[in-house]
């Protein structure tokens, strides 16, 4: 870590063009502002939306580009008015760095619905410095953005909380969801639709899993404890579990048809989207309306809800499926992770990699 | 009114193919039952609904097939059972004239969702007969389907709360949208949307219009009090309101793209949908997840809030806009309904009208 002025260098990994493929990258970061905390990154997984920035899939990719976002690691500095977090803690960072504290989202805690929001990577700083994501030797984030993990909680498990598993919280939690009881649906069984039968369980949910094809059947139902599943080309299977889930949560990144879904929700049931897809979502307004039911959707979660959840995470003795990889097999993982073929989430071993080329 | 084995007859005005046109015609009633109330029609809303269902648009129509589900009347007799209503009180009676009481949905007092629920027309009764509706000279209703109409209500006013009021009262009631304050947009300013302006400006809301021109804005602004017109093709008017607003109800019955709509919400905003369109919606993921927007729909309202709403029309002292018409104007009615040439709807004076041709 060297010094320039008002700066430093960290070394990460960086896409460079729209092929996505990352390699070692030597940037500068701020130094340590009064409200920032310095971290040395652990450990950071790997999000489907990574492989949406560094492809340019949405067509608002900057280079060279440092990815990731579901961040843990230890603070080795902290500001003048940081009183929150010590120097030897262990700590996590999510997709949003900055937002202007003052709407009407800021001040209800729903920060990552502001406007002004800030990315933790392919992003611009308050200084007008691009901002960079956790697949990095170091990172440097506002006090406000930064959560601690609670003690005890093994550091490479909490990492995919971050996103993905604050992204199936926080809608169970907002949109009254959590009572035990409930009948969920959880549609694709990726990274987010492991969390999401994780959570739904351990709130004590009836829990289904959708997916395309019989072949996750086996590990959906003895490895992550789901209570159904349901392959949604079987219109006999779907049809038995019609008018019967109070949610489903959509993981699906890719266009699909909402009626078939629609169909198995309750009167009063919501479809809670999670994909962020660039082509139209279709349905016909009766679906909805005879049924009093509810298309919906939701991003990540507040600051409030990650902390609300590591603890719910913690208390429930929860753990994630991870693979854990090192640094120099990032690119081999984003190829694998393109076709699905993780169970469930990609985990880089940051702190425990080789960062640099030299 | 005849009288055979178990049953009697009265006169209406039916359709008899998907030409739509109707005309005399004579058919049966069954006899007083002892949950019934029989009913001699004062007044009948033409709703556009009706239209779809005499041409046969969701191709599920039953010839002859007498329309109308905005019914007031006047009890003339009642079954042993009926308590509640008493003869020669003004009674009405909406779109759904039974259902299981035994499902979620009728225990929840929200029968309009039962899956087994009966249409006051073109279906089928529990005596295997076909169901007619309101344009008739008498109707026998189940006395759970039926409601009182307050003392001091003009009938005739009525009618149109019967499916058009308590089609926009009941989502904001549920939604949890009747509180002052709220800014709402109204989509369409038909039968159904001038109940919406009527309605959320008496809940003390904010109340925009939101039209494909400029044709109706005098009249949203100065006779029905709307506070602001915006006219949907008008890019600048609506980047004005985009993000202020917390719901939108929207009335319009052809398919329409959601996305300008969905724009216009805040954060937590509810698009509405009000409209049965048989060609699909559309909207991509992000403009609801951005802000966890919500698009839901509603479909008419419960028998408990039919009757709130008269309350609440009664205490804030509404009154609805229609044009009465003879029974003999009702084809040409139902074809200026059609191109939308009616402010805001037709009240068929039944009872004053010359129902038979002979």
């Amino acid at each position: 870590m060297g010094s320039i002025e008002g700066e430093r260098t960290t070394v990460g990994w960086a896409a460079r063009d729209p092929s996505g493929i990352l390699s070692p990258y030597t940037f500068n970061l701020r130094n340590t502002g009064p409200d920032d905390v310095y971290i040395k990154v652990h450990y950071c997984g790997i999000c489907h939306s990574d492989l949406h920035q560094i492809k340019n899939d949405l067509g608002m990719s900057n280079y060279p580009m440092v990815p990731g976002h579901e961040v843990v690691g230890e603070v080795i500095e902290v500001g003048s008015n940081v009183t929150k977090f010590k120097v030897g803690e262990v700590v996590g960072a999510g997709l949003i760095v900055g937002s202007c504290r003052n709407c009407r989202a800021c001040k209800s805690d729903i920060q990552q619905y502001c406007g002004k929001k800030i990315w933790n990577y392919n992003d611009v700083y308050t200084d007008g410095k691009p901002t960079q994501g956790g697949f990095a030797e170091t990172m440097i984030v506002d006090q406000y953005f930064v959560v601690k993990i609670p003690e005890g909680m093994s550091p490479e498990q909490v990492a995919p909380l971050l996103c993905a598993g604050v992204t199936v919280y926080s809608p169970l939690s907002h949109f009254g969801l959590r009572e035990s009881g409930l009948r969920g649906g959880i549609l694709g069984l990726g990274g987010v639709g492991h969390m999401g039968v994780k959570i739904a369980k351990a709130m004590g949910h009836h829990v289904t899993v959708i997916s395309s094809s019989e072949k996750k059947k086996k590990e959906a139902m003895e490895d992550l404890g789901a209570d159904d599943y349901v392959v949604s080309s079987d219109e006999t299977q779907m049809q038995k579990i019609a008018d019967s889930l109070d949610y489903i949560i959509d993981t699906v990144p890719v266009g699909h048809p909402l009626e078939p879904y629609l169909s198995l929700l309750k009167i009063d049931g919501k479809l809670i989207l999670m994909g962020v897809i660039n082509t139209p979502l279709q349905f016909v307004s009766p679906m909805v309306m005879l049924g009093r039911k509810t298309i919906t959707g939701s991003f990540i979660g507040s600051i409030k809800e990650t902390e609300e959840m590591l603890e719910f995470w913690k208390e429930k003795g929860l753990s994630s499926m991870i693979e854990m990889v090192k640094m120099d097999y990032i690119n081999k993982a984003i190829e694998r992770l393109e076709k699905n073929d993780v169970r469930y989430r990609f985990v880089v071993d940051v702190a425990g990699s080789k960062l640099d080329d030299q």
